[in-house]
């Protein structure tokens, strides 16, 4: 079986050109976009994106984020986690394992994951080992958050 | 012209029944079933829903939450505001101006309004005087924020 290879995607015009085929292009990418025509952020910065290429594409891709445990409201102890958002593989590329990379890789720092699906996506989330968090109104508002809980991490209770 | 009025939505089994023709129907729905039924909230206790109904049925709703401006992030100064998400008619009853009738009794409260809308309703939220938020990604992670000033309020910046 091929290897799959998740790298992590550096800002530049080739990049977002390439995510602009990804449902969930946005304001985050846009931004990026400004602030590489204006010199704000240099070509080739980092970014929080990680993505797989098949060949000269780019397949699939997620967004990453350590949050530091002074604003984690979802794990007991408080610590460090994951934020990962805009997980999608092209259509043409969907059932091949490239989602489930690219959540191994997130899981690899075996840092507690906290994700918010804006596509119905229950089921994909199940078999990778998430849970719905207790929705906590206040905290939550809109979002449907699911979390994965590595060995000794509790959710915090509501 | 026929009146529409925007009501306050009790938390029931009937309202929450009537919630599952909403495509944004998840968690915080769900939650309030369970805590109805587990007598942890009273039947018609207040929700942060606000509907509009046509005859029997109710055809619109959204969420609104006053968040405290010790919380504000957005706003200069900071200031209480609203936020406000699943907005949401249905499809037979779309076009008829229930969407702007929300939206206006929201604005009633001349406090500024932030929006995360998960469906694709840019159109729409430019109507109603909404803009994008600068783009932060520290704060907005996968949100594409909109928010809606009142006089005399501006944008924090970045």
């Amino acid at each position: 079986m091929e290897q799959i290879r998740v790298e992590s995607l550096l800002v530049n015009y080739k990049t977002l050109e390439k995510f602009k085929r990804f449902k969930e292009y946005g304001n985050q990418e846009l931004t990026m976009m400004e602030d590489l025509q204006n010199n704000i952020i240099e070509n080739d910065s980092k970014s929080p994106f990680y993505g797989i290429y098949y060949g000269n594409n780019l397949v699939a891709r997620m967004s990453l984020y350590e949050v530091d445990k002074k604003y984690d409201y979802y794990f007991a102890p408080p610590q460090d986690y994951l934020t990962l958002w805009k997980l999608e593989v092209l259509p043409d590329y969907q059932g091949k394992g490239y989602g489930k990379a690219l959540v191994d890789f997130a899981k690899e720092s075996n840092l507690p994951i906290k994700t918010s699906p804006r596509i119905n996506s229950q089921g994909f989330w199940e078999k990778m080992g998430f849970v719905k968090a207790y929705y906590n109104m206040e905290r939550d508002l809109g979002e449907n958050p699911l979390i994965w809980l590595p060995e000794g991490v509790q959710e915090k209770e509501s």
